[in-house]
Order: C-alpha cells, then structure tokens, then sequence
C-alpha cells in the first residue's frame, strides 16, 4: 500500500481507525471550535484524543460556511502521529531518521485538483477572498484575529532557489492580507526575506493548506537550511511527492493540496502582529513583522479547511512538533555525533523546546558531557534544561527524571550553566515590550548530567519473581485491574557482593538468624 | 467524637471507609505478602489504594502464625492519612500546624491492654521471642532478614529526660536481638545513644507497635530535638495520651498499644546491619550500626501486627514521611520564618526529601530567595533541589513545575549551588562502601527561584466563559468523560493592555479587519 495520496485519503484513515469525531451540530468558528477540541487536551487520556471534523459552521456574525473545519487530524496523539506517518509509534523516530538519510526528490506534474478552484486577478474577491474559509479563532477572549495556524509557507532562497517549507502563523488582517509570525534569524523564511531586502524586491510565497499528514509534521520539524522538506516527505511515502506551479509566483506546491494561497510579502515595510496564543503557555506579545499580500487562491471543489490546535501545551501543535524534533535530535546525536543515545524527550509540559532529555547506555563517562555539548550545538534554541540519564531511566515521565535528578546529579559537580543562546517568546529572558538587548548574554542554558557515577545498590524493590507472583494471588483475589509502570521489581547496578546474595538466599530460606550470629561473632567495639 | 482510641478503633473506621482490604487466603509473609501490597503503589491510582489486612500468614518454614498482618494502614494514599488524622485531606496541614503550637501532654495511668500479656525474664521466651510476630520480607530477593518497618523507637536524653520518639527499622537478628539503622548525627535516638556511650552505659528502649494513626505519622516527622512528639500526637487528638509505665526499662509507652518490645542498647559495640531496601530507591548498604538486646514483650491478647510498606516511592512509608515534613516545613516558613507560602510539596518521587517545591504568592521578590535559604536552613537534608513558584502552579505536578522553570527561570540569573549539606543514603555523594569524608564538601543543593521576575502576558488558553460553553456543547455530544487539569482557562498575569482587550474583543465581533487596517495605516518602514 503506498502513502496517503490527499487529505481526503488521511481522513478516511482516521475515520475507519475510530480516530474521527465528527461534529454535525452548529458550531461559532470564533467562540465555541477551538475551546471544544481544547478540552480532549485538558481532560482527556493521551489515547482518548482524536480528529473533529466540524461540518456546520458559522461565524459570530452569522455567516454560514460551506467549507468544513477539520482539527487535530495530525497528531493529536502519538498514536495519530504514527498513524500518518504510516509506521508503528516505536517506528516514528527510524522512519524520519531514514527519511533524512534518503530523501526523494518530488515530481513535477502538469496540473492538479489543488487547480480545481482558481480565484485570480479581477475574480480573486468573487468568493470573498481569504473570508472563504472558516478560520477559527484560537484563543477566543486573547487572540486579537482569527489566524491561519496550519499554514505550510513555501518560499525559495533568491540566491541558490533552495526552497523552505514552513508552519508560521498567519494574522487575518484582510481579504487580501495576512501577517506572518517569522521576525527571527533561526527562520530560515526570515532568511529568505532578509536576501530578498537587500536585492530590494518582494519574497514570493504561497501558503499550502490542506495536504498529506507528513508534509503538516515536515512544516514544524527544523531541519538545517537548505534541506528541502519535499524530499525528505517524499522519504517518508516512499515515493515523490507530485508538485505543480503556483499560478502567479515562481512557487511548486502539491497538486492535490485542498488550499493554496498565493502571494508577496513586501520587504520595505513591516506590520504590528500578535497577541496570539503560543504554545510557550503565554500569549505572544505584538510585535513588527512581514506580511503577506494575496495575489491569488486555488482550492480543491469542495475543499476542507485545515487548523492544528495550538496554544497552552499539550496541544495538536505540541505533540506534532515534540515528535519531530526529538526525531531530528535524536538523529543528530546517534548519526552526526555518533553517541550511544537510546531515546530523546522533549517534554511538550516546556513547550517541546526547553526540557530535553536524552537517555544513554554511556560507552564512556564523558558521552554524557559530550551529549550535553551537542544537544547545545546543534541548535542555539533547544534544550533550556538538558538531562542526561541512563538507560533504565524513562525520559518521558517527569517523576522517573526527577528519581534521577535526586539520586544520581550532585549540583556542585554534575550541572554546568551556558550562555549565549536564543530564547525566542521566553518571557524569562526579557519582560514582554522590552529589545532584544535588554538581556545582554542572550538566554542560559542549563546542562545536567543525571547519570550514574560508579556501581549502585540494587533497586529497592522485591525481585522478579516475588512481584510476578504477587500479580497472580493479586489477580485470583479480584483485586482492582493493574496498569504496572516501571521500575516495577529490583534490578543490580554494580554494586551487589556474593555475601549479599547468600544472605538474601539464607533470609527466604527463614535462616537469617545465620546471619544475625554472623554479625554478633564480628561484633566491632564502637567507633 | 473523640480520636480513635487504639488501632483497633482505626481499623474499624478503614473497614467502615472501604478503605480495607481482608485476605483469607494463606499467605506467606517472606515472599508474597510484601510484592501484593506493593503491586497497589505500582499499578494503582492513589485514591484506589488501602490497607491490607492479612489473616492466615505463614512464613517459608510453614509455620502458620495466630497474630494477623496489616499493612497500609496508615496512608496508602493521602485520603487515609486524612482519615487517620480525623480531617480533610486539605486541612491536614493546618492540623499538624494547630498540634505543634499547642500540644497536649500525655497522663500517666497504673495499667492497660498492652499489659493483658507480658513475657519476662525466665518466661521471655515462652511464646518464641521476637518469632511470635510475622514480620514479612519487605524487599524478597535483596533484603537480607525480616525487618520491624513500624516501630516506634521510644528513648530519653540521659541528661535531660527528654522523651524522643522515631522510626526505625529494626533487622530481627535473633529472638532476643534487632539491629537499628540511625548511625547519623541528624536522628534523635543517635544523639541519646552517643551521650550513653560517653556516661558509660547502654540506652535504654521501647518499641512500640501498632498505635493510634497519629503516633505513626508523628514518628516518621522530624520535629525540633526536644519536642515531645507524645505531645504533639495529644494535640492532634485533642487529649492527652495515655501512656504505661514499660516493665523492664525507664520508658513509657500508650497503654493501648499492641505491642511493646523492651530492651536496651548496648554503647560498647555496633554490629553490621542492612543490606534494607531504602525510600531512596535503591538497597541500603551494609553499616556499622547500633544493636538492640530485648529484655521483655508485652502485648495485647489477640495482637495485630502492623508494618508499613516501605522501599521504592511511592509507598505507605513515603505517602506518610512526605506529608508530616511537608507540615513541618510549611509552619516553619509561615510561622517561624513569617513568609506568605500558600504550599510545600516534597516530591514523592525524590524520597520525599530531595525535590521541594514552594509555592508563594510574593510580596516582595526578595521573598523567594528568603525561601529558599529558610528551606536550606532548617534542615541541612531536605530539598537537595529547591524551588519556588507562584501561586499559579501546581507545586505537586512536575509538569506543572516544569513549565514554571522553563519559561520563568533563567538559569545564569535565578540559581544558586549551596554546599556543605547531607545526603544519608545518596550515593551521587559517594560510593556506596566508601567512607563519609570520601566527599569532603559534603553534598550540595540547587535552589532555584522560578517565579515569574515581572509582568507576564496571559495563559494562552480561552477565557473561561469559552471553556465553560464549550463543556457544555462537549457532553451534550456525549463525548467521552473530561477530567480537567489546570490550567484549563487563560488568565492575565500583569502584562495585558487596553488596546489588547479592545482588539480581542473585536475579534469576537468579527471586525478583525479593523485592526488589520489599523496596522497597515502605521504600517512602519522595515528595519
């Protein structure tokens, strides 16, 4: 079976996997969408999540759409996640990792059902313009618009054509014109807008909406500068992705994309953006930046609308872009730095960017500091707190970190403060309003080393097989049903003597006293 | 209604609760009994969780005992602490608070049911000794004898007289010999034993088993040398205690208790006691320590004997331990140190030591710091990490706490490595095997000040009356069952101007174009 072919072949997927809610009643695009799917997020188990599709909508001043709305389609769990990548949850991070390392270039293609729908030139308002589309509002009470927060902008490099693909955030501040949330240099649109500035010309761009899963987990995934997104999707389907020509700029978008927006962002002005609602936790402050004039919308007939659930973490947008992150992290470490790393977690509870932790089965003890220097190289951004831990250690649960953290990291020797990083919308670094320069050394970094140091005792809990038996005399009792977490019996690390074993053996055999004579016959005279 | 008058009237009111559960079926105490109870702390919600009463109990010999077992009685999870202290769970707190600022002293009376039986002298060991109690193996397969998990270590000041009461665990090395692990300068009963040794001879003993709830949770809290923590459990019951006068040695016990094992211990000599799985984690390892030589037993007809669930957190022994420090250390910083602190939560995860959050509601940023020294100065144990937050986050969900480091600490500003601690038990401070001095800094702690250091923009989620319609609309759909976490509504948090809330407010109107062209009418010329 090969990959998804559309939006509409993913849909069926989620549908026939009982991972689709749809939503028939009447539902305010602005007031009542974005706060229903908020709360699968603040009050449902992660395997409770799933897609709505809402296919009656209307606005706070009335207006009905034809268009449907559909969110939380990518990955509003890891099993969805999974379920668009085609892969199996334990597979995820291989399958980018492969993707990366044998990406496929796309197809060109003559036309397309993206070309289905053209609204251009004296026509581009005959459906309303950008009002054709149901744009819910986010964070109702806060967000100062409704915002495009699906929206995969592609755009070139003028000077190589090297194409980007992007998730930014898009103001609604016209029929033909939308803000762009992009004013930072570790974008690399912003890059190609700078270049563009100093040639003194506009940055083409076209805006796709709508497409197959991996091209919506590409579009969040930093990959280096240059790396072109298409192919590495095409990694992931495991055939070329087919693109035509944009109709008024010099941009390739997939042919069977259900929205496509065309357009400029003018390069010798910017505009006001934000408040918007960020997955930091906090609302992102106003702030100048470009923005996009629409020179021309092409839809699939009856085309849906696409939005990912941001804001307050855990959230659609978290869980997509926790998951390809740690994929490229995890990457990085193992093939770019070749480290014994076993897992990468990027805690969504701290936005997926700032609490890292990466878990080893060290070689040696420095891979645990060399682990530590490269996550704060790869990037100037991720890994605000970084934490080595071993093996039998799980990176995801805050509580086993901490176990970690508690016994295993001595402060005055374990944990080095860095300097010189990036904090983008961390209000930690600078209060809202203030230059970048307020905070003259940039962000710090914190990096701990969590890991063990020498051999340890035992784990403190029954062995093995006592547990295994107990969880039968448990099960004949009827007691409540058992969902086990880990550690759930103990294990040796290191530090465990013969002595130590015959004296348990002697205790189960009820012989203890063995030992007890022992210790008396030895008795010390006290220090 | 008065407090539980014995453990018998306790165990009545868990029955009445739902809280207990009977086991008829036989067991044996060596290698089932221990791995059953503990399945409940590695496979349950907390508030599924209770005592277990154990019936029909053999040992790996065969021999059946008369004597029943319980387990968990005294706070499996925080909602049988509150029942054992005759209190919501959330006044637990002030409760502990009210007893150490007015404790009630205990009366003296000629007799009681702990004296129904009592084996002395030639007669000691008529019933076995310390045989005729089935005291499980809490850790099978790494502990290396049985262990008293609940006893009550009664001692004086040989110089003062002042009564101290604390836990101990107790290796039954033979019928008439017990080891104890308190070979640090910070236990009470160590302080005694070391001023015996000096005057030239033993400290004397009472351990006492199977009390009323408080008594337990009083011995496993570190109050100030010198409190008598006997006054204290009568301020929690709100009447004195009613003590006896011990058979063989200088030291009163509750006249009500089960059981009672006199003796003394020897100041001339230590013997080696442990390998003991410890809260930390992780094995005990071997030390030198005092011995304890049983002079007399007393108990009541039909004795129950009680142990706790120790080892690996969560446990009864960490649910208890972590609840009574939190109480003394929030009356510490409120009453003794006068600072606005609304929570303390000592992580379960961390041993209920190493990892304290404070929550504040600051009114003045120095206040922070004040807390974090204060913590680090009652103790040089508790808090190895220190952190304090506002009073918007959950001090008790690491989640939580790690969104409040992620976006409110800056690591080169808001964290302080303070040396010269302790950590009994911690062996990222040295080797296990290796001398005290092998660390001679001692161990350190992190304190972090992860409050937020100016005005914030809002929680990025919708304001409330959205959420609350949106609840509406979801169980109207009969989807599945919400259970919220916090935060699930956003809220403004000092940065939030007019024009802010005049733009969302257009935006729920639907007249975001007016903001459009407001910003492209001062639309600035870029950078």
């Amino acid at each position: 079976m090969g990959y998804y072919k559309d939006l509409r072949d993913h849909v069926k997927a989620l549908e026939a996997n009982g991972k689709l809610v749809r939503i028939k009643r009447l539902i305010n695009k602005d007031t009542e969408l974005m706060p229903l799917v908020r709360w699968q997020f603040n009050g449902l188990a992660e395997e409770q999540r799933k897609a709505f599709l809402f296919e009656n909508v209307v606005d706070v001043k009335g207006r009905r759409f034809e268009i449907p709305v559909l969110v939380g389609s990518h990955s509003s769990s890891k099993e969805m996640y999974a379920l668009g990548m085609m892969c199996a949850p334990d597979k995820i991070m291989d399958k980018w990792t492969e993707a990366q390392l044998h990406p496929i270039e796309p197809r060109m293609v003559g036309d397309g059902p993206v070309h289905e729908e053209v609204h251009v030139g004296d026509k581009l308002l005959e459906h309303g313009g950008l009002e054709e589309f149901p744009v819910p509002i986010s964070t109702p009470g806060f967000d100062n618009a409704p915002y495009f927060t699906c929206a995969n902008w592609v755009t070139k490099d003028p000077e190589t054509g090297t194409r980007n693909i992007g998730n930014y955030r898009a103001m609604i501040k016209s029929k033909t014109r939308t803000g762009i949330f992009c004013a930072s240099h570790i974008q690399h649109l912003y890059v190609h807008w700078q270049k563009c500035k100093r040639m003194g010309k506009p940055l083409q761009a076209a805006i796709v909406m709508g497409s197959i899963p991996a091209l919506g987990y590409a579009s969040v995934t930093k990959f280096p500068y240059g790396v072109d997104e298409y192919a590495v999707v095409g990694g992931v389907a495991g055939e070329p992705i087919e693109l035509v020509k944009c109709k008024t700029v010099d941009i390739e978008v997939p042919a069977a994309a259900e929205v496509v927006i065309e357009g400029e962002l003018p390069t010798d002005a910017m505009e006001r953006e934000a408040p918007f609602g960020e997955f930091t936790g906090y609302m992102g402050e106003k702030s100048l930046s470009p923005y996009f004039n629409v020179t021309c919308i092409t839809h699939r007939r009856n085309p849906i609308y696409s939005a990912f659930l941001s804001q307050f973490t855990p959230s659609e947008a978290s869980v997509m872009s926790c998951i390809g992150r740690e994929a490229t992290v995890l990457k990085f470490l193992r093939h770019d730095c070749g480290l014994p790393v076993l897992d990468v977690a990027l805690h969504q509870s701290c936005g997926s960017w700032h609490y890292c932790v990466v878990k080893m089965k060290l070689g040696h003890p420095a891979e645990a500091w060399q682990a530590l220097h490269a996550v704060a190289g790869q990037s100037p951004r991720q890994g605000k707190i970084t934490i080595v831990v071993d093996d039998d250690i799980d990176a995801r649960n805050p509580d086993s970190v901490n176990w970690a953290l508690a016994w295993r990291m001595m402060p005055d020797r374990d944990i080095d403060i860095i300097r010189g990083r990036v904090a983008p919308m961390d209000y930690s670094a600078k209060p809202p309003g203030e230059p970048e320069h307020f905070n003259v050394t940039g962000s710090s970094a914190l990096l701990i080393n969590a890991t063990r140091k020498w051999a340890y005792p035992p784990v403190s809990l029954p062995k093995k097989q006592f547990m295994e038996r107990a969880k039968q005399i448990w099960e004949e009792q009827g007691l409540p049903k058992l969902t086990p977490h880990e550690p759930w019996y103990g294990y040796t690390l290191g530090y465990w003597t013969e002595e130590d074993e015959q004296e348990a053996e002697l205790a189960l055999q009820g012989e203890h006293f063995q030992t007890g004579e022992k210790y008396a016959r030895e008795r010390n005279r006290s220090r």
